[in-house]
């Protein structure tokens, strides 16, 4: 797949993953409207959807279709949206702009805000679960919800955000960082490949390799964040440049310098293209999701 | 039954639920501790467990097992207790107290009582998905997930907190405070009957009357609370008394007075245990909670 095509490619995914983002929130008139709001507010403010898209493509890698996960593909969206929404907080990161608007604390303020990250990370587990009601098997989705607490949870990002935060301003080992990185941005990142290829029906040894590439595209996916916070700009990314180094966030370039960093990241996508390899034609989109994680610009 | 074997009853039920979360909650040792310490800290600080025995006792009154639905009836208190602490942080109701020992945000800091609320969430989701795997019906799992799902989001918990918080201090109709009382406590206290009827196999009409008797219990439960902020005091509650006035909530004694509040309590109460009546004696326990209900003092 070149260039092009990944590029039609991703716009028709995020395109019909926004469609459905803007079908399964409540509405802005359903009561209680302020928390809708907030909802919407955030989650359609215009991400990558680059979760959603790892679901939808990790389901076609092994045979399945976009509409058979595309609301467990939403649910992922909406759980990284949480996790945005809560980080931005004053209490843990105190951010001003995300996604290149104001965060939702800024617009609705603080109650609001924690009212309407708990209620989308909600919404989520209500999406994946509903999936059985609408034909997908009872057994895998059990298995999806309790995967994606997990990654979600303290052994997953809560547990990546808590050792992030206690880390601020301190020397830290190369392990803390890996720890971090692993959990805070790999375990979601992991799960929502899991999660599309389990609800396509794919068989261990496929699924075993997604999940394997899903956990190396989820490091990539956060050294290259850290590498933008050092050399991208607010118009590219949508936040605050720079926010890293002036909150003494522990980095990857921080810690290995930018070249080791980009290099590890070249390597990483290397392994995970090779561990998508044997799933032949139908794993292309997937690998070439995986060069445009590397090489994205915000 | 009489006084006293509810008595005993609630205890042994009690006592088994703080084991089972005793187990289900990570060990304050396992890393990351902070958030694993705040989540203990909360959930073993020795609540009524009021929705768990609701779980097991309406799992019992169809013909099933504390056993087969112990780790849903934890979900239900992790949930419970993931409210209250988000509800107590100072950008909410700005709570110090809360059984009988400091908020979470007041121990462990604002941006770790956050997470630690959205980790217990989280976590309950895994539990009542998890069950799926030790030989619960898959597809009941999913309905429970869902159903929970729902009663904490903003058609229920989430969204009566939100009425709530956007209510205090205005004058406020008979309908906004059904609208409160009903999502913000009653749903989810009905759907932990719900969700031990579900798993324990309740037949339709079984499944009709206990959601019924739970939606009047929930209701009861916080006209109790409401009651109890007016007479009762610290030692009782474990909380500030009168707080409820002090931050102008609106209450149902404050809008319908106090006689007419207890009155209204106990016609619940009446309603609830006739509908459970068909149930016969395995309903016996779930009947003599709902006069607990009424009748408790803290």
């Amino acid at each position: 797949m070149s260039q092009l095509p990944l590029k039609a490619y991703l716009e028709s995914r995020r395109e019909i993953v926004d469609m459905a983002l803007d079908r399964v929130l409540p509405g802005e008139d359903a009561a209680p409207s302020t928390v809708h709001r907030a909802m919407r507010y955030s989650v359609l403010a215009g991400g990558k959807r680059l979760r959603p898209i790892l679901v939808v493509a990790s389901a076609e890698a092994v045979g399945g279709s976009a509409e058979q996960v595309m609301d467990t593909a939403c649910a992922l969206e909406l759980i990284h949206t949480y996790s945005l929404i809560h980080d931005d907080l004053p209490a843990m990161d105190d951010d001003d702009y995300r996604r290149g608007r104001l965060t939702s604390h800024k617009v609705f303020g603080d109650a609001i805000a924690i009212l309407a990250g708990d209620a989308l990370l909600t919404l989520a587990f209500h999406l994946i679960a509903a999936n059985a009601a609408r034909g997908a098997d009872p057994k895998v989705v059990c298995q999806v919800v309790a995967e994606v607490a997990e990654a979600a949870g303290t052994s997953g990002m809560v547990g990546g955000q808590v050792v992030d935060i206690e880390s601020e301003g301190k020397a830290i080992t190369a392990d803390t960082l890996d720890y971090i990185h692993t959990r805070k941005t790999a375990a979601l990142i992991r799960v929502s490949m899991r999660a599309g290829a389990m609800l396509a029906g794919a068989r261990p040894a496929a699924l075993a390799r997604i999940g394997d590439a899903g956990q190396r595209l989820g490091l990539v996916f956060q050294i290259v964040d850290d590498i933008l916070d050092v050399e991208g700009t607010l118009a590219e990314l949508g936040k605050t440049a720079g926010s890293d180094e002036r909150k003494k966030k522990v980095t990857y370039p921080a810690y290995h310098g930018i070249e080791a960093s980009k290099r590890r990241a070249r390597e990483l996508i290397v392994e995970a293209k090779a561990a998508l390899e044997p799933l032949g034609p139908a794993a292309e989109p997937l690998r070439a999701l995986a060069d445009y994680i590397l090489e994205r610009k915000n």
